[in-house]
């Protein structure tokens, strides 16, 4: 039955090889000279330490040139081949090898020191072009670890099969390089690679539609599982990476712990609609008179029925669950994905998006909003270490301006002003310095608009700025009445930032029993549905706080990427739920 | 309209206090000198740092006592309140507060060295026992930041109000304490504190459901927002939070890029059915007669109407998309809500639970074995570390001798066997061992049934096994065929711990595109619903391979507990979506 498989075997690799005069073992310990007085990032030294360079590579058989192997051993090498044993069987055909080590990636050989010099690496990766020039092809390859990728250079005279090589070879092509590191001519990167062989491995016609041109965000978005390929998106997601990274780091240090709040409830944590239903009601061919209904002749739905025994929903927000954990631990956060249905077709709005929302018991506001700018400022911090070249690019094409952005961001003490303060800031902007918005100046009791936030946080603040205080009309039901203005206003805050707006909001909770009971009814809530979290307020009642950040925003912030469709691996919009 | 808040505050503060002989002042040095000697781990040299003690807590009236305040400065103090001040306005009303700072987790407070004996502390907690005797009480206040909790101790001689005090105390409540750290005479623990002044906080009467006796795990399901508050859920918690961290450490280290792959999805990667529909087509209140239905007077729902334009379900596996990122990134992966609509009413079984899927290209299956192995040590690695107290908690009273089995699954190798060898093995125990299975011994081609992985991983390894080269009829569609022996088993491994059974399960990924295609023909798979998944082999095809482990299970394993339910912060499973 599965019989045609050898036979049919896909594409087929072809290895060119130099014709090399010096032999493996010279090659070897030079080699590993080298590799004894590198100084490597901790990962690099671990994998130096098992590199073994298979050109057999990908499971397919070589059509040019003989296969050739090196395995470098090494003194402080970690015992990778007595984990592969078993004690009673072992024997995996291919057990012995262990080809995860075996790949330099791109990123680790350009940061090495110069050590690095004279080595023999492999690098794995993807062509983005290829010259070919009289004595040499020059090729770039990259294999996500960063944008540039690293240049290689094949010397057309040693390599049997050139010509060959050169005829197959394109953009989009995954191929295996062998060769040296040596010091680049060429301006923009230290080193380059002097291939020994070059293996293609998989083959890309000239249908692949990312052909060496630049191509609008809007089209890379129908090829949503070929524009990681491309450097804007894959440096929008190693970013992503890096910051999600820092923000589980930054929460560990200060001893928080990492909350999985569900993504299935029963409860709207904002008591505002806008969510999508969860149901084993409708299989794929169901007829709608199929589905069952109530017994009281409404012909409505019965959502007892369902997998549940009721309706439920996709999450709009962990900050529910957040309080009962920090009720308990002190310290928690959530980083997990949040849902809303909302027909919204914006640059700034997703379906579904990833929020973080930390979570403080005895705490006040203040904490709340000291805590929001630590983690950001650390964030950056880490960006600005891990992601230099990313941000860089950023910056060249994509925002200019971007790094002084953020270092001013770093450097510089959020603002902080409440929000009566920011509406007499307003009124006085439009009176004494002849600005004008769109709604006008806005009076204390209604939202801020877009045209306000900026303002303040672009022209009046220049930086990320604190709102907080605001009506107690206009925010949920959980926040903080104020003491000091008889619950005039509640202890909610807003962060907005240049060029984004709010990016993060927070709040003291009502943690006083009897007040949150009057604040749900004057909200119409039924009490019953959470007498769970009422039970918080009966039992041990702390002060607490917390706030939620819209990762995504933050990436767009961080990358000065337009659209959050394109900082988010596959967006999920009105209409768009394909990949 | 909201006057009626500062009237109604709820729980009343109380704070007794010490009749001290000395002044503040010498107070303040006392301490100050002690933290200047202090070696403490960074968390808690930051919170010294800032450490301020205020004693009118929680925004409450003090009822007893005069509110009293020490400010500890520090000339290693980061400067915490310049960061307070806006540049513009500042003036929170408490804005020159820095709360979040001033309490000391319980935990750093026993774990630092013998120089924090003499130092004035704040603890905030909540009240496990309280034994009043005569001359002294004796508190328990737990944070969640450790099992134990740590040991008050109030004289009743110096305390004004010792005796309203102890009306008032009792399991359940929230207290600051402020007080002296002091050598704790008893046994099991390092030091106590000496209380200056106890603040209660929160009350909890006689209804609060977790008095001072062991309840069953069952029970506490039924009361999940207060079971946190117990020592084996918030011991649970915090070793899964441990545990979320070391994995995300762990592929840090190894430049692998943490991808979000989408909740949301139109694709079944698995094509097993028992996907979770998400729809905008029911709101409340929605009647049966109301659903769009489809044009062909079939009467069946249309799903083109719903929200994406057509059907869409709760994600399975991120794999599908976490190879389409390896194409790219190279290693990336996932950590993230997965669901199953299965009607599964079992100790092993949740409708949400979290997954690791990590996917990496250009390696094989003994790579991905490999890269299992190490994380799953790096893990316990980690919870031995930092999460000792726990795990020995749960060795004491869940779980005899799961120190011992952590331990030896550190220092083995993990076991390897082929299916084939397995059956082999398998039917070996039945005819030469005399062991009895319900099921028989397995034939070559079955699935193996959990009392056969049992005996593999408990039996015959005791230890974790990996069980690889499946056959290809009992595998997923995108496994890759094994060459030597011409398709008739896939390059697929099941990881089996003991005591668990399945924890892992992983496979190279077929990257031929013919020979994709011909599978997925077999399985009977539509071609055109996956023309994305094909392109990911018509352009740049590589080796790669991924493994995907079910993260709840995993701490199963860590921490000895039985159920599924109790290692999850708020379970859902058929009937369950309450909190």
């Amino acid at each position: 039955m599965f019989g045609f498989v050898s036979s049919t075997a896909g594409v087929a690799a072809a290895v060119w090889t130099l014709r090399r005069g010096h032999s493996h073992g010279a090659c070897w310990s030079h080699g590993r000279a080298q590799l004894g007085a590198m100084t490597l990032v901790p990962w690099a030294r671990r994998q130096r330490a098992r590199l073994e360079v298979d050109a057999a590579e990908a499971g397919l058989s070589a059509t040019q040139g003989a296969a050739r192997r090196w395995v470098m051993s090494d003194a402080q090498a970690p015992a990778a081949h007595s984990a592969v044993g078993g004690s009673v069987k072992v024997g995996a055909p291919d057990a012995a090898q262990d080809n995860g080590s075996k790949r330099m990636r791109v990123r680790r050989i350009l940061e090495a020191d110069e050590a690095i010099l004279g080595t023999h690496v492999k690098v794995n990766g993807w062509v983005r072009t290829v010259r070919d020039q009289k004595q040499f092809a020059f090729i770039n390859v990259n294999d996500g670890s960063n944008v540039t990728g690293i240049q290689i250079v094949v010397p057309s005279e040693k390599l049997q099969g050139y010509a060959e090589l050169m005829k197959q070879l394109s953009t989009g092509c995954s191929v295996a390089v062998l060769g040296t590191v040596v010091e680049s001519p060429g301006k923009g990167q230290k080193y380059e690679i002097r291939a020994d062989d070059v293996i293609l491995l998989g083959g890309a016609d000239a249908s692949f539609p990312l052909q060496k041109k630049r191509h609008g965000l809007e089209f890379l978005r129908t090829i949503a599982h070929l524009r990681p390929r491309t450097n804007s998106i894959g440096a929008a997601m190693r970013v992503r990476s890096a910051m999600a990274q820092a923000i589980h780091a930054f929460f560990a240090q200060r001893d928080f712990v990492y909350l999985h709040t569900p993504i299935l409830t029963s409860s709207d944590c904002e008591g505002a609609g806008e969510m999508f239903r969860v149901t084993s009601l409708l299989p794929e061919g169901v007829k709608g008179s199929e589905l069952p209904l109530k017994d009281d002749k409404s012909g409505e739905v019965e959502f007892k029925k369902d997998f549940f025994g009721k309706s439920s929903f996709l999450t709009v927000s962990g900050q529910l669950g957040g309080e009962v954990y920090a009720s308990a631990l002190t310290d928690i956060y959530t980083f997990g994905p949040t849902f809303r249905a909302e027909n919204s077709n914006t640059t700034r709005h997703l379906a579904e998006f990833w929020m973080i929302e930390p979570e403080m018991a005895f705490v006040d506001l203040s904490d709340v909003m000291e805590n929001a700018e630590a983690m950001i400022k650390y964030v950056l911090q880490h960006l600005r270490s891990e992601c230099g070249s990313d941000l860089e690019f950023f910056d060249q094409y994509v925002q200019k301006g971007l790094l002084e952005k953020l270092d001013l961001c770093l450097r510089e003490p959020f603002g902080r002003i409440s929000y009566t303060d920011a509406i007499e800031e307003l009124n006085k902007a439009v009176k004494e310095k002849n600005i004008k918005f769109e709604f006008g100046a806005p009076v204390w009791g209604s939202d801020l608009q877009t045209e306000h936030e900026r303002y303040l946080a672009e022209k009046l603040f220049q930086k990320p700025v604190f709102v907080y205080d605001y009506p107690s009309e206009i925010k949920a039901f959980y926040m903080k009445f104020n003491d000091h203005d008889d619950g005039r206003t509640v202890s909610a805050t807003d962060l907005l930032v240049p060029g984004i707006g709010e990016l993060i909001g927070g709040s003291a909770r009502e943690h006083r029993l009897e007040v949150l009971k009057a604040k749900m009814k004057d909200f119409g809530l039924d009490e019953a549905a959470y007498w769970w979290y009422l039970d918080l307020r009966r039992y041990g009642t702390v002060k607490h706080g917390g706030y939620g950040l819209g990762f995504e925003r933050f990436v767009q912030f961080c990358t000065g990427m337009e659209n959050i469709r394109d900082v988010i691996p596959f967006p999920r919009y009105p209409g768009q739920c394909e990949f």
